[in-house]
């Protein structure tokens, strides 16, 4: 089956789908994206990533190319016309194609460039790799000094993925000052006895929506959330590690830096609060 | 006359030059750049541009998709086709398509996607902006910490621009611990007395290639080159400013944040620079 991919307007096999050498995103790295996790053939939290989307876009003064409601219906049709049970939906919105290369934006008349994409996984919530936990890495904090805007400037983050797999390992946390930021495309959390610790809210992080959910269900399940920046020393002595994001959800880390995080195997907690996180969230698919 | 372009050993009318969504360039700013300068038909210090891309290449693993007389060769017949006698040639690659996203990157066997352009700028070397300056404005430089690596994660420079035009001025100099680093596109000097003062290298700024040629002949011509950080309050007591790019060559800056820099206008010694740089430049250009 040929992937049917959306790009402004039309649907297309993923093979047609081309934009123009001009367009921003790709000249500049002037676009904003969001990934929507499937399960059971619904969206999960799409309302989260819109509200995300919609910031990214005012932050950088991209205009929204649709409302909510028709990126939901676009979003579901990609579902439809390729079979996705379980998977997620890449979303990306860039600045357009000026026709030509400038540092200035382009004229508000050029539309913003509007692609999405699915990818099919089929084993997504019982994903092997939660069962036995990442291993991370830690690398200093090279990006820029905004990754609360989800932008598609990902060339660090990648290079954190490779380093880690060249350490024989699934991720990196990256670390500024001293602690721990969050890890490549995931947000970084332990936990402490009944507390549990991930990296405050600034510029310096991604407004995880899986994080809010996650940090929601924790409390409500009686842990005590602390956010604030936590070392790499601390997160080696911590009883469990784990990062969340979109198409992760809650996944244990066992390892940090070779150094084992509690009994070396995922945690309890971590466990609890991913089963949580994907009975609420399909509760709640759309 | 159409713009003819060059992609991936084609060359095509603009229109046509359409890359996958799924270019590493467009999804995840995984790519370089450079920028030639065409004067009299003929181009600007060639040699250095292939060396810088060279080594972006070798910093971020990405394979060079053809030998530099070959892009050399490219470089002229698109000269050729657009019948360029001033302006530049800008030329991206990125780590290819790998027909999905991924942070990993791709396995080797991927092709790199190349791309080059010419931009037609009948009066580069007699630019109206060197003979009234650029204001600028200082910014925060909020940019990732590898700018020596040159990078398509142009989106802060271009807001930067932005930011710039907003406050009526031409460009934006970026503040980085109290000491500017250099202009969204271009290295940035001072001149006080016989001396011209510029930052250091290291991977806070770009290895300007035209940097390299003005401070070569800034010494040829007896001047004292301090290489070292400056900080706004001095570069606005200085008794000239000045910037530095392939594509505006030695420009003058006349006004930073709001307050005249010498004379309020160009100065003697960027404007000899400007002319030693042109002159130097075109004899040896190829």
């Amino acid at each position: 089956m040929t992937r049917i991919v959306y790009l402004n307007g039309d649907y297309l096999p993923e093979a047609e789908a081309k934009i123009s050498i001009f367009d921003r995103g790709f000249l500049m790295a002037d676009g904003v994206y969001e990934v929507t996790s499937v399960l059971d053939g619904k969206l999960i939290d799409f309302e989260g990533h819109a509200i995300r989307l919609a910031r990214s876009l005012r932050e950088l003064e991209i205009a929204s190319p649709m409302p909510d409601d028709r990126i939901l219906e676009m979003h579901r049709e990609l579902v439809r016309l390729n079979d996705i049970d379980q998977g997620m939906i890449y979303l990306q919105i860039t600045r357009g194609n000026p026709g030509d290369r400038s540092f200035m934006f382009p004229d508000a008349a050029v539309p913003s460039t509007i692609v999405a994409f699915t990818q099919n996984v089929p084993n997504l919530a019982d994903a092997p790799a939660a069962r036995t936990g990442f291993k991370v890495i830690s690398i200093p904090d090279l990006r820029w000094d905004r990754v609360d805007i989800k932008t598609i400037q990902l060339l660090y983050p990648s290079m954190g993925k490779m380093l880690a797999k060249k350490a024989g390992c699934d991720d990196s946390w990256f670390v500024q000052d001293g602690a721990v930021t969050e890890g490549t495309s995931n947000n970084a959390y332990i936990v402490k006895g009944n507390r549990i610790i991930t990296r405050h809210l600034s510029s310096d992080i991604l407004h995880g929506i899986t994080r809010a959910a996650v940090l929601r269900f924790a409390a409500e399940a009686q842990y005590v959330v602390e956010e604030r920046a936590f070392t790499i020393a601390e997160a080696q002595d911590a009883d469990e590690a784990f990062s969340t994001a979109a198409s992760i959800f809650v996944m244990p880390v066992v390892e940090i830096d070779g150094k084992a995080v509690g009994s070396g195997k995922p945690g309890p907690v971590a466990g609890r609060l991913r089963d949580i996180y994907l009975e609420e969230m399909r509760k709640a698919a759309i």
